[in-house]
């Protein structure tokens, strides 16, 4: 976890995504046509290098020189844009093949209303693994790169709002998505908030070329201020750890629109195209882990990207609010608490600062009321207390809510505005209450900064704050000394049924889970003799691999005080389960010493099909069962991750010393899940999942246990299957 | 409750904001100064009236004649704007009096720099008192009618965005705002949505005339498919209930951005203008009382506005949803799921009706993904699509998502569009997942429809169909017929300390709340007897009005069980009150039949300054305490109500039949939440706060039963205060 996990370079992705040289395998002189349209896109972008329509039926296209065939290029070409109808395509790329081209994208809406069936995808696959000729799509609607005015798509999006000229030189975002309709709505909505789109990917049905391996290919490249993903399913979620560390790395956060949080939306990602889309709490997990940053809507995620790509990163989470109207102020201030910002009181040494400048009958308080009279000078005021808003200690974020906004405000001082935007240690951000019109937005980012709606403001300060702290934490990890503790080997479990209770305490004891101390024993004094060994009281349980539930089979016996208990019940827990259970295998009867009650809680593991191992913790009892406060983190959690999802429990507050009960110890408990996950990942391949349950905490300083544990291996086939995989 | 209440009808509103004629008392020639925009828009707006400018120094004011002062005018007009300096004010008003003009609007802006003091309020109210001319303001920025085109404001966001033609001939939303900034801002989002304004109102520091006041007269104008409100505090908050009920009546949301929710929301309300923020939690449980959907952020007010302004009224909240791209339709589903709608699964029959118009390729699964290939028809597909989503059973709101919707698309279907939207049996709504443009947002509301963004969409749809179901309850209730049961008299309390356990009881039975048998004892051998008559075990408790704490001062007894358990710890009781409570007053000892465990659950009642009494409901013991499980609801309570409140716990589960408990008497606690409002309202004057800890809970046919009770008397200051209120 420590250091950037090895990820195989992006190969071949340079021919793919940097060219020197196109051919359009399908080029229509028709330019309201798809096929026309890609063409024009490419010749009208300004593409520095060759460009080579192909189609059997002319010589001369929109301009160039047409061929017959891809055999008939002139030169082997690194990219080949195919839009041909789908039955087409195998033969296309055959010939790619052939005349040494290097990759190819496959648009699916050039195939002439024949759709991209489940055939040609793996027919596209098959010949990417034979070939090495890497191929994006089928289904893709191809790709921009505003850096070298490549647009290699036929989105009539891209032909109605082309990239700005400045938008492949200052900053800006990427958008890669699984959805072309998607990447393109984004991009639209990128426009809009003037907010720079360097790269753009549509990746289709991803025969061959998937997205994160896009995302990779993209932080290589650099320039990107965040990568936007829309995603339905991952193909390859293992690289999503070597492909975050690596963003995390650069400093380029990653936000991701993953469909699928509902029944109906699953419904729709699966019936519509060739992604599965995972369990989402394995997502969310996976996403936590990783520092990427997940988006639940459009304005979310373009307001985390505005504020990216204009380098507005803040260092906390205090707001200072200035505003012309005061109740557009009290909103704003409910709708930051309200996401988690907060909005302090300013110190009294900053509100006489705020009281040179801030106009009479304004407030310098936070909000600052600095009254629709700012619009008046000029902009001299505003000016001044930006340049405080800008300096001062104590805040992290400034907004600034202008409710008379007007284009020729903000120009006449832009100069100014954009030194001080350039100067300010924080981000500051500004809000129209009314509705906000293109000039305005225009305005503010040549400024160097943008207009944001409250709402989504919020989230993105809190989520890129967020982020900042994640990077800080795994630089901390970074430096930290790996943990001394020997890893244990790791036994063959996979096919058995579930652990006895001397294999599962053999495993548990291994990986320094605490549990009572306990004993098997087959004989009545034997248990005697190992509960006075262990001391009183002591509990009996049936040890039976057959017996999952010990209790309805008569098989245990609590609160035994002495060593004529210990007979009685010895006798008694036999009789009643050789009467309930009269085939099972009888290990023998396992005594436990009794622990005193504690907090109970429930600690389990599974293992999600795309992430591997996760870990769950809740609450014992009602709060599990009734009011499901459950929390799942991937495994294995380091000490920070773990104490994170303790305080995730929507019933945290009860671990504190609460009703007079004393502080659980909480340290324990972190150390019990961290040495549970280690683990469950360390036996990914052999076990399938852990119950353990209950776990008792007790007050600070005097541990947490482990009290029963059912560990249930793999089934033979899913180890063959995770073998696979890894 | 059942009938609408009686409100004073909103004297002399008429001659304010429907007026024959208008003086513009400091009218300016320059059309770039306040003054003069002020008169212009008049001229502009087409109102049909005489327009008089008020000014000494000018014969003419844009063309029109101008009089010295208000004394000289030709007539007694019906409304005088007021654009004067501050100071000027009073003398203004004096002499509108004396020329026999019946209304004012104080517009500060034209106060030359002299902003609006606390003294100028207080002499603008004790004018309009003494002389019932209604004044409008001081600090209003006036207000519009689009419906006569009388624009009576200064406001720059009128001139650059006057009312469109149509905007007062076709329903519509009212706005009424106490920031003058933020009823512009919303009225110029309200337009770029297409969204017409029907009256604005900037009611300024409303020394005379308040917002709803100003509602009321809008209700009794008609028209206003909605009305906006933007609260910093309300000046009259017993009005709410009046004026909620008759815009109930006439079928119109109320909806409301009210500021203050957090610290720093109260802190921008309070120190910016002359409202006071109320407690907001008193304020979410008036809202929800009288079925007022308050709203969180600008995009949730202008989607429930646009919405209501298109009639699109929700009767449930099943959400198809038809979608050009599977991504897009993936992520909506998760919105409105999120959001508290559904996103059911389709019936077969209902699936094959589809599959005849849904392209090849796409699905009849809902989300309905019809390709993008539904835009190269001429939009045949999609009307036939829509059609039938119209017609449909088991759907009651249709969302259309068209990733290439172009103005073109829309408009060269518009009749059929348009034929359709009239038909449909339910919302359908239309979503870009890109940047909607100005000419779909405008093409769209043409047709009768309306763009709405996901997230709003979904809040939106909730919001009226909840509102939908509260006037169903409010119908419900009009039929009921009322209670049987006679009101007891309520005793004079206030000034009193709590009250004693018989002044307790007394008070509960006869509001018929449920409590344990019990009886006062003064001897050992009276409390054998009160025992033996109520059935064993029995409890004791100190009866004393000086002690709040009995367990501490050892004045509780449990779970006495015969005779002579009663004596001894009848002596044990009262030997340790004397020790550890000396100086008590002793009214004996209290024995209570001793309640079998239920689920414990605190009942409370508050008296707010705003909205008088409130009943908190929460789970007892940690929920209450550490959790913060609690909910609000204004008293009275009817049964729907006090149901509805135990719904809203976030334990509400556990009052399920849960981990082998049977389901508790949900019944029997709606009853006794019920009966403690009952007393709580009849008691407004006379009780503080009631406090009843725990209410136990048993199973289902088993009741609920109050085991202790505190009742403190509102102090006699109070009780004046709030006799003055009424």
């Amino acid at each position: 976890m420590a250091s950037t996990p090895h990820l195989p370079a992006s190969r071949g992705l340079d021919a793919l995504f940097a060219p020197r040289s196109i051919a359009v395998v399908g080029a229509s002189h028709d330019i309201r046509r798809i096929r026309g349209r890609l063409l024009k896109l490419l010749i009208d972008g300004g593409f520095g290098g060759p460009v080579h329509p192909v189609n059997p039926s002319r010589a001369q296209i929109q301009g160039l020189r047409a061929y017959p065939s891809v055999r008939d290029l002139p030169e082997p070409v690194d990219l080949a844009l195919i839009a041909v109808a789908a039955d087409q395509v195998m033969e296309v790329l055959a010939e790619c093949e052939q005349r040494g081209v290097r990759a190819a994208a496959v648009l699916s809406a050039g195939a002439n209303g024949v759709p991209v069936g489940e055939r040609l995808q793996d027919q596209v696959a098959a010949f990417a693994r034979r070939t090495g000729i890497r191929v994006l799509g089928p289904n893709a609607e191809g790709f921009i790169d505003a850096t070298t005015g490549l647009l290699a798509t036929f989105s009539p999006t891209i032909e109605t709002l082309p990239p700005r000229r400045e938008d492949g030189t200052r900053g800006g975002i990427s958008i890669v998505s699984q959805s072309g309709a998607m990447a393109f709505a984004l991009y639209s909505r990128a426009h809009a908030e003037h907010v720079p789109v360097r790269h753009l990917v549509s990746t289709g049905n991803e025969s061959d070329v998937e997205l994160l391996e896009v995302v990779d290919h993209l932080i290589a490249r650099g320039g990107s201020r965040a990568i936007l993903l829309f995603v339905e399913g991952l193909h390859h979620p293992e690289r999503l750890a070597p492909v975050a560390a690596r963003a995390a790395d650069a400093g380029v956060p990653l936000v991701v629109a993953k469909v699928g949080r509902s029944t109906a939306g699953q419904r729709a990602a699966v019936s519509h195209t060739a992604h599965l889309t995972g369990a989402d709490t394995a997502y969310d997990a996976a996403f936590r882990r990783h520092g990427v940053i997940r988006v639940d809507d459009p304005e979310q995620m373009l307001a985390v990207a505005a504020a990216a790509s204009a380098g507005m990163w803040p260092q906390g989470r205090r707001v200072a609010i200035v505003t012309t109207s005061g109740g557009a102020g009290g909103w704003a201030a409910d709708i930051c608490e309200q996401a988690g910002l907060d909005v302090p009181a300013f110190d009294e040494a900053f509100k006489r600062e705020l009281a040179r400048v801030v106009p009479d009958y304004g407030s310098t308080e936070n909000p600052v009321d600095v009254t629709a009279r700012v619009a008046e000078d000029g902009g001299s005021t505003l000016l001044a207390i930006l340049a405080r808003l800008g300096e001062a200690s104590g805040i992290d974020i400034g907004l600034v809510i202008m409710s008379l906004v007007a284009p020729g405000r903000i120009t006449s001082i832009e100069p100014e505005l954009k030194a001080l935007m350039a100067q300010a240690k924080r981000p500051l951000l500004f809000h129209s209450p009314g509705a906000a019109s293109p000039d305005e937005r225009a305005a503010l980012a040549r400024v160097g900064t943008a207009h944001v709606e409250l709402r989504s403001f919020a989230f993105a300060m809190r989520a890129l704050d967020d982020y900042r702290l994640f990077r800080e934490r795994r630089q901390g990890r970074h430096g930290a000394a790996s943990t001394d503790r020997t890893r244990p080997a790791m036994p063959r479990l996979a096919g058995q049924g579930p652990l006895d209770i001397a294999a599962t305490r053999a495993l548990l004891d291994a990986w320094h889970v605490p549990m009572p101390p306990e004993s098997l024993a087959t004989q009545a004094d034997e248990a005697v003799r190992a509960a006075e060994a262990m001391g009183w009281p002591v509990v009996l349980k049936i040890a039976s691999p057959d017996i999952a539930h010990k209790t309805e089979a008569g098989g245990v016996a609590l609160d035994l005080r002495d060593a004529d208990a210990v007979r009685t019940a010895f006798e008694r827990v036999m009789a009643s389960v050789a009467a309930k259970a009269p085939c099972a295998r009888i290990d023998g009867i396992q005594v436990q010493k009794m622990m005193p009650p504690g907090r109970e809680m429930v600690v389990g593991t599974v293992n999600d099909p795309d992430f591997g191992p996760m870990v769950m913790l809740g609450l014992g009892g009602i709060y599990v069962e009734v009011l499901r406060d459950v929390v799942f983190a991937l495994a294995p959690l380091d000490a920070g991750e773990a104490r994170g999802m303790v305080d995730r429990l929507a019933a945290r507050a009860l671990l504190d010393g609460v009703r007079g009960q004393p502080a659980a110890d909480v340290d324990a408990l972190v150390g019990l899940l961290v040495a549970v996950s280690e683990l469950a990942a360390a036996g990914a391949g052999e076990i399938a999942e852990m119950d353990l349950n209950p776990v008792l905490v007790y007050p600070a300083g005097q541990g947490a246990v482990v009290v029963d544990a059912l560990i249930v291996p793999q089934p033979p086939a899913m180890q063959a299957q995770d073998k696979q995989r890894s």
